[in-house]
């Protein structure tokens, strides 16, 4: 096995936690999984055990290719994938327009989750969601999530134009705490460190995040963040208890 | 020069945009800043002039130190400055109790003084504030907020128990958007892995961020964000632009 290139048909995820995610929501994808021996004391790996009996997935136990293909010390297992295609459906969405941080878009792929946005839209061009890098940073939400790559933002708008477009931008012209909507909508950001251009003024409703000053602009995984949590509000407002088994 | 060590007495920024911020905001503690000869095309060169001429601080050209201390090859100014200690003053309280991610630590400080989040108590064992980092996650942000160290929770509690307590937990009792106070308040967060024990749920009124259970629970500068946002939320939400000269 060799570090994963951009163009290769597999990619892998790296850790014990990624692989199970990996394994529960995407086993027709799955070629093996390789650990690492010292993996007999992880708590994890029954549970992969499982999954692969279950699946009929091959484990093989190499301690080389992990060390090879994880520059950390802290990796035991890693499930080798075909990569796929995907397709957004029905449902909110989320825009991103020529992202390029693969950590920051593991962290959103993340956050999305957390807050039920399962619809991902990326603009061409940007980063590889298939990265082992990207896919760690997601913690195997990538997986969860429907992905979809378009070459160009008008073709995704033409599409999907009955939504409510929300375009998030330092000139927007509302302010986030002033919008709540139980619309079908997709929420469109731009790149780390451009933003959108003027252009997407012309979509939908604009809107800023206020804060002070003395800082340019909120990171983008922020500002994702903080947007999708204000969206989801009504859907959470009403918990008593984070989880019903806490 | 060498690469920075926890018990240096100096420290230092990598960048234009860090060593503005540190001109501007703690001059008397800059002993020189080291520029890359490159650095003549910068836009942010002429204030990191003018600055150091209005300071009498020494400007050195000297490209193999720039090389040395930035593995990346997009640093042109490092701000050398003597390390100093702080304190928090009344206002809100952001308190991390053991936090130990530096680029997280960054990200955290520059969203705080995104919401007007001016003061930050960390609880030891945590990331040292000073390594380069740190200072170049924050953009600089580090520069504008009083940070101070205490050995344990108790003695800042103790201090400061008139304060409205909130700690952050899986396990809290109140759901974060049925909550707002305009009292002076400690927002109160774990370690990035461990988050805050149960000994946290006699402080104050425990809080919770509702989530999808199909996540952990949300990263830590994540969760920070989300609750300054919320916090914060009324004295941004009647802004009718994000800046007053866009």
């Amino acid at each position: 096995m060799k570090i994963y290139k951009k163009n290769d048909e597999t990619s892998y995820t790296l850790g014990v936690f990624p692989t199970i995610e990996l394994l529960k929501k995407r086993p027709q994808d799955v070629i093996r999984v390789v650990v690492h021996s010292s993996i007999i004391q992880n708590k994890g790996y029954p549970l992969i055990q499982e999954l692969c009996q279950q699946y009929h997935i091959h484990i093989e136990i190499h301690d080389k290719t992990i060390d090879k293909l994880s520059p950390k010390n802290n990796c035991f297992a890693i499930g080798v994938f075909k990569k796929y295609s995907d397709q957004i459906q029905e449902g909110n969405h989320v825009v991103l327009v020529n992202p390029m941080d693969m950590g920051n878009m593991g962290t959103m792929m993340r956050t999305m989750l957390g807050f039920g946005y399962l619809h991902l839209v990326i603009i061409r061009p940007a980063v590889d969601i298939f990265d082992p890098k990207v896919i760690r940073a997601s913690m195997g939400a990538i997986f969860h999530l429907n992905i979809q790559y378009y070459d160009n933002f008008e073709s995704y708008y033409q599409e999907y134009k009955y939504h409510e477009f929300y375009p998030f931008m330092l000139k927007g012209a509302k302010n986030i705490h002033q919008i709540s909507t139980n619309n079908v909508h997709s929420l469109v950001f731009g790149n780390e460190s451009s933003g959108l251009d003027d252009t997407y003024l012309n979509y939908g409703q604009s809107v800023f995040i206020p804060h002070s000053e003395t800082i340019d602009s909120l990171n983008l995984s922020m500002a994702l963040g903080l947007t999708l949590f204000h969206f989801s509000k009504e859907q959470f407002q009403r918990k008593e208890v984070l989880r019903d088994n806490v």
